[in-house]
């Protein structure tokens, strides 16, 4: 970045949408997470995949780095400009380009977020799935496979992208593939993407699945006597086919965050957050079977909400578990885990890890995406006291050796941006060959978020 | 292959388990199509993944290609010896190495095929879904990215497989994933294998999603006054977030064709076969729903078939389709297409494609996978009659054009091969380059199923 001609050649293309302000390469250094910040030289503000693909182009012909920039909300250090260089803030890609409900689907740039297409849907009878703790864009989120709480029932956005639009690291566009619902012609480039936390191209324009909403969602909240119940409840759920649309277990760490942060009164047990959705009669036939198998598994309190206010009420208790979970100890900062596991191996992987947690003496509540097997700490870390740090990083260590030997992951739905990098060879052993012949293959110069996704060979 | 120190390390490794007869070879050249056959110089049959890598080391040593082989039932000429060499014929690889109820998973070697794996699975309250029309190997599957007529509500290979095994064109094994459900670390590479039609390496094994069987199934029979009228009933009954199971469109040539060969008396016109499972509540619910959209679309009649023999009788009908339209002109040969496109564009593409059919004077019963906007032409074909051929080649490249200008795919299902090469370009345009880097990382020397997916650049 030190190239004036560079610098020249970018301010000239760009004009007014570049800033090299320290506050704001400082925002765009760092997600929402414990690594610490790492700024990149320039912010670019693009409109189009036109933009974008010349920006690359500039940035390929002075071997500059890119970084691609949602929304920040990352936790594993994604953003973080290791080697310095451009981060291509897709900020004002905000446009929905295309709502087609009788293909239901919608193409969104690739800054539009969450939110903003949850709003814009709202009252058409469709929604999309896919929702994390945080109001991310759906580039972000398909650059991480995201998923969240709905994807017991709906899956990820590896399962809910139909097609993308991306510039590759020579600043050719392409697009991954038609608007059919399935193809099999040739290899399967939207999946390669997903997931490729920018390291093969900037996800510039994405075209999503909607889903029809169900007629009818209730709620309920059970109590469980031990982790083990609890997950054997949700085994049973599953094996049994009950299309249930969300299944969250919180430790009892986890219910006392957030009867303390939320004024609510829960057993501070480990408990069952549970959706239907379906016609009035397959969520009644529905809660009707989980509750069964709740009550063969010990519960004894099993509490529906058919009403709106109290099932939003509920699960904002459950999307506030972060910030809960942070207030149990102010000023501390948060250190998430996201292994996930076969569902059988689930209950064992928790109760060691709250063994491990205990004899850690570290505060960490527990919340799980359950159906999936994939469950978070969130592991409060002093900032002041390197030593917690240190011990923080040793446990979540042991949580992925331990999750490995049950033939599971080390990250379920966060990637693995800086954070999960150590973990890479002991995941995929030999596998990891073919990633990194891939990046050669379409990123010969590591230009694309170098130093994510794949250690140093 | 004349290299006799090749010939001799084969043979050696191999003893009896390697072929060069020249009825077997032929067999081993040509599938389930109209391609002319192509023999491999020799066929081998391991037994284990570690013998796969074996005789691929071999073969990469001396320059020889490598075809894989499952049941020999693909139809774009997947598994011709384009530039000779050794077919490796995975029949003996047909174990069933685990069975997980808990996780809902199981694992088989890559010849178990279709039915010996429902076999296994019959009475176990689990099945597979994915069902091509053929008992093909589950390899073969997933290497083609198969679906069937379940994908509208179970998806296709790819979101059912949760792991592969691989062996790589220099002879490493690898996994492509662990068995967590979901996973964020790193690239996709299950996903990129399967559909990559054996040119990526050689899959082994697999490990594959089970689902729940429904309690209870229920089929029905709904004819229409036409094509528009069946797949707007299609595609309301998806919108609406029917879970439907199977919904397929038979147009009149197809019903007066399985009238015939399965002495029925179905009206001979644009017809819908549904399959519908849950609990007995919601599939009722489920037919009731779908039968008003089909009278709003003008459908008077409207069977349901609760008894099992009856829906396995209908079903059986729909399944035999293909000889069904064969024996419409015996002696003939038959092609098939496979183009899909967005379900809103379904209607116009089938009605714009049977005035050409009508035009073109060839006999081509139509049906199709509704719900996933895909379609086959059966095209019989007179094999005396080059110029049929050729009038057949025509129809079938206007269809794919029609299909592409409608944001469609080439082939939904049934892959690439060599029948569609000449279409990569045109679907894919710039995309085609990174499919091309991803081989050539991969595979360097073009050992693995040369010729096939990817044309000559």
């Amino acid at each position: 970045m030190d190239n004036l001609l560079f610098t020249q050649e970018l301010q000239t293309y760009l004009g007014e949408r570049i800033s090299r302000e320290p506050a704001v390469r400082d925002q765009h250094g760092v997600g929402f997470s414990y690594h610490e910040c790492q700024p990149p030289d320039a912010v670019v503000y693009p409109q189009t995949t036109e933009e974008i693909a010349e920006i690359v182009k500039i940035c390929a012909k002075y071997g500059v780095p890119i970084i691609p920039f949602g929304a920040g909300t990352s936790i594993e250090g994604h953003v973080l400009a290791l080697r310095g260089g451009v981060c291509i803030d897709l900020s004002l890609m905000n446009q929905i380009m295309e709502v087609n409900q009788a293909d239901m689907y919608v193409t969104v740039q690739a800054g539009v977020t969450r939110n903003q297409l949850d709003g814009l849907l709202e009252g058409s009878g469709f929604f999309f799935p896919i929702g994390p703790g945080v109001n991310a864009t759906l580039g972000g989120m398909a650059s991480t496979r995201a998923s969240g709480t709905n994807a017991v029932r709906y899956g990820t956005m590896k399962d809910n992208v139909i097609s993308l639009t991306v510039v590759l690291p020579d600043g050719k566009i392409i697009k991954t593939a038609s608007k059919a619902k399935k193809s099999s012609a040739g290899y399967d480039l939207t999946r390669l993407f997903v997931g490729a936390e920018g390291t093969l191209g900037v996800i510039s324009e994405l075209t999503l699945k909607l889903h029809s909403e169900p007629e009818t969602i209730y709620a309920a909240v059970c109590p469980f006597p031990s982790v083990e119940a609890a997950v054997n409840t949700a085994i049973k759920t599953i094996q049994k086919g009950v299309p249930i649309a969300k299944i969250e277990l919180l430790d009892d760490q986890m219910m006392r965050a957030i009867n303390r942060y939320s004024s609510l009164d829960y057993q501070e047990v480990p408990t069952l957050f549970l959706e239907f959705g379906g016609t009035a009669a397959e969520v009644e036939a529905q809660i009707l079977a989980v509750q069964q198998f709740a009550q063969e598994f010990g519960a004894e309190d099993f509490v529906w909400e058919k009403d709106e206010a109290n099932r939003k009420k509920l699960w904002r208790a459950r999307t506030d578990a972060a910030p809960a979970a942070l207030a149990l100890r102010p000023g501390s900062k948060l250190m998430s885990t996201d292994v996930c596991v076969p569902i059988s191996r689930l209950a064992q992987c928790i109760v060691e890890t709250q063994l491990d947690i205990q004899q850690t003496r570290i505060l960490a509540p527990i919340l799980g995406h359950v159906g999936d097997g994939n469950f978070h700490l969130t592991i409060l870390i002093d900032p002041d006291d390197f030593e917690s740090f240190e011990r923080a990083k040793a446990l979540n260590e042991r949580l992925v050796r331990r999750a490995l030997a049950m033939e599971g992951t080390c990250t379920g739905e966060h990637g693995v941006g800086v954070g999960k990098l150590a973990y890479m060879a002991l995941e995929h052993e030999g596998a990891l060959d073919v990633m990194r012949a891939i990046k050669q293959s379409i990123d010969p110069n590591n230009l694309m978020n170098p130093g994510k996704l794949l250690p140093a060979g």
